[in-house]
């Protein structure tokens, strides 16, 4: 199968800005440059478009999506997990997860999101809801408590890898994940980080997120948090650190050796009152910075957009310097250094001939990305999720001209509010 | 001419969310409740939508749509001003500032704004673009420098007055406005206020917007901006504050007995690395806080929806405490909060019997918009301007299932686009 993607303005996240056609051969970007139509199965005319990698969203917990506004504006993370979402979350099963799953599917595909990295349970449930709908994802079992539960949801991680890594034309790859320092002890760390080992996955954790958090492990260990993770091993693997609001520079003298990186979310640190991280600074060490969304109960919609925008303008406002952070840094971290954190650069975040067919088409023709001046630009401050058109995965387009094949996305809305009034 | 918007959810902002028919006779709120179809000559139906009173962007310069992308991560305030905008300002004519203001204009109806509040140079022009597209606006021509100078441009101010003031059908009010307190010396703000008195109208400005305008006027007239701005005699007029960066508690003192308000343009002041306002504090002593966006070479849109957003997650991250400020709070900034600063909220800015029929219809059939827990939780934390659907000005519907009346949008792009390689 070969399809070709014509005269689009190509923002491939190695080299400047060109006009060029994209010829696509079964999952793979075979050419960029000029392409004859003739030998193309399917042509689609991007005159005036932008073509750009898919963007690669390396935080999220999508059946999360039954908490869209459920819970705004009224407690930090703590309160708010403990009083709002975990009595929630105990009455979810399999089924709510695969529906919930499908919900934030279709709006990540909807807003540019190809690639997503999810930490949750009946994490099987999200497999299915990706496989159905053709999207890429790092999906997890969380690893959280201890004692027997931490050595069941160990098995369950496990039993995850066995049955969905590789899986929908390796579409699906299953990693570790360990919750957060302070709901970890040692032992669970220890038992994810063995599990991890034995596969040879990535682990992603929360990380530095909150004071509290800090304040935990101080008194319960007596040390940092990152000494703490270092104590346990954590840094001998390559780490998918989520958030990072509190990192220090003792941290960031750890962090630089570390194969991996954080994973900035800025709307959920933002709206849950945790603080502002300082990535510049991380970035000025040499440490990947990619860009998450976390789940719709602290951050509202999946559309990686608005984090590119918030990333950009918090940096500039934290440091009273539009220059620290540029637009190709942001679309940066939600293409380039997100497939770098994943473990999956080789595969994923450029537009480059060899590489994955995972790319999405942004029209131009709307008042608020007009004149056209500089198209990194446009993207990084004016472009929303909307303006998105098509996305294409492992080769095959999910979405063409907003619509999304094979699924009836009402009814996917319908069944979400559905499970909505079942369970609050 | 009878509107009937059937069945929709209604936010008031005056009271809760309720499902309801808006009757619309000529340009005002005739009904909330239940009305009869058979009487209205136009039904539009608004079952799984909501209506809500149409935004009011308090703070903007539109013909500065060609500056979108030109400049960004490049220069603070003042260099961004003097190496960049003004030099393509200078070349700007009337027939540039029409066709810019016709583009913004497209842009704010496609997001929902249906008022703004502006201050550039040309202003006839934009004048012109408003009546044509059917908006409402408070327009100004910015009165700065000394002398001869700042002679004429209180001439031209008065021309557009005596020119515009409630034209239109009365959508288009004229009002004065001097730049800055560093660049107006006191015999300039002496000009303003007169003419201001003399006309009866508001006084917009640019006010603490960064540290160097405080510097500069310390330095210059050995005071604070705020005493500078009293000892001047402004604020015995009703004063429209844009900015508020740098506010402290000596300017809140003086403030709290001010007619007007703040306007709070979150997205700019990030961007250009101006810093964090902290209106919390100002709503806490009972000044009124509107939004702006400012104009697009510092904001890249004009979509209030981005701006709500970052307002509430910037409050809540500064004060590390999401109770601080609410989707209630933010959406008021936008609509009713904005209607008191531009002293027009006997007429605007809530759903009311008898109020001009200023509104919105924003369908909620999205993914990013579902489930559905709490409506206003959903308008500031998920909508983009995308989502708007149909815009009500003035009684007339303006923009109907996003295709704008009277107008040929790819035409206005495309001028904008030629403009802009002409001039840069």
């Amino acid at each position: 199968m070969k399809t070709l993607i014509k005269n689009g303005y190509i923002v491939s996240m190695v080299s400047d800005v060109q006009k060029a056609d994209v010829l696509i051969e079964d999952d793979r970007i075979a050419l960029i440059g000029h392409a004859d139509e003739s030998t193309a199965d399917k042509v689609i005319d991007a005159t005036d478009k932008v073509v750009m990698p898919g963007l690669i969203n390396s935080h999220t917990h999508v059946a999360m999506s039954l908490f869209r506004g459920y819970s705004d504006d009224e407690f930090t993370l703590k309160d708010w997990l403990e009083k709002r979402m975990w009595p929630i979350e105990d009455k979810f099963d399999r089924d709510i997860v695969y529906h919930a799953s499908l919900l934030s599917c279709v709006e990540m595909i909807k807003s540019g999101t190809t690639t997503f990295n999810d930490m949750y349970f009946f994490e099987d449930a999200t497999a299915e809801a990706v496989e159905k709908i053709g999207m890429r994802a790092i999906l997890s079992r969380c690893i959280i408590g201890e004692g027997e539960q931490a050595a069941e949801r160990t098995k369950e991680a496990e039993e995850l890898y066995q049955s969905y890594h590789n899986k929908a034309e390796g579409r699906i790859k299953i990693c570790v994940a360990l919750h957060a320092p302070n709901t970890c002890p040692p032992d669970t760390i220890k038992r994810g980080i063995e599990l991890a080992d034995r596969l040879g996955t990535p682990i992603h954790i929360h990380y530095l997120e909150t004071k509290s958090e800090m304040d935990y492990v101080q008194e319960t260990y007596g040390t940092s948090v990152t000494e703490y993770l270092k104590k346990c091993g954590l840094f001998q693997y390559h780490t998918m650190l989520a958030h990072g609001v509190q990192i220090n520079d003792q941290d960031i003298s750890i962090l630089k050796d570390v194969s991996g990186g954080v994973v900035y979310n800025p709307i959920s640190n933002l709206k849950l009152g945790s603080g502002f991280a300082d990535v510049v600074k991380l970035m000025q060490h040499g440490i990947t910075v990619a860009l998450g969304t976390d789940g719709q109960g602290s951050t509202n919609t999946l559309d990686m957009f608005e984090e590119m925008k918030l990333a950009a303008y918090l940096q500039k406002g934290i440091y009273h310097d539009p220059t620290v952070i540029s637009s190709r840094d942001v679309l940066k971290m939600a293409t380039l250094e997100g497939a770098k954190i994943l473990g999956m650069d080789s595969e994923l975040g450029t537009l480059e001939v060899g590489k994955k067919a995972d790319m999405i088409i942004i029209g131009l023709k709307q008042p608020h990305l007009n004149p056209i001046h500089q198209i990194e630009a446009l993207l990084a401050y004016s472009v929303n999720g909307a303006d998105v058109e098509t996305s294409i995965i492992d080769g095959k387009v999910v979405m063409e001209n907003r619509v999304i094949t094979g699924i009836n996305e009402q009814e996917i809305i319908d069944t979400a509010n559905r499970l909505k009034r079942s369970l609050f």
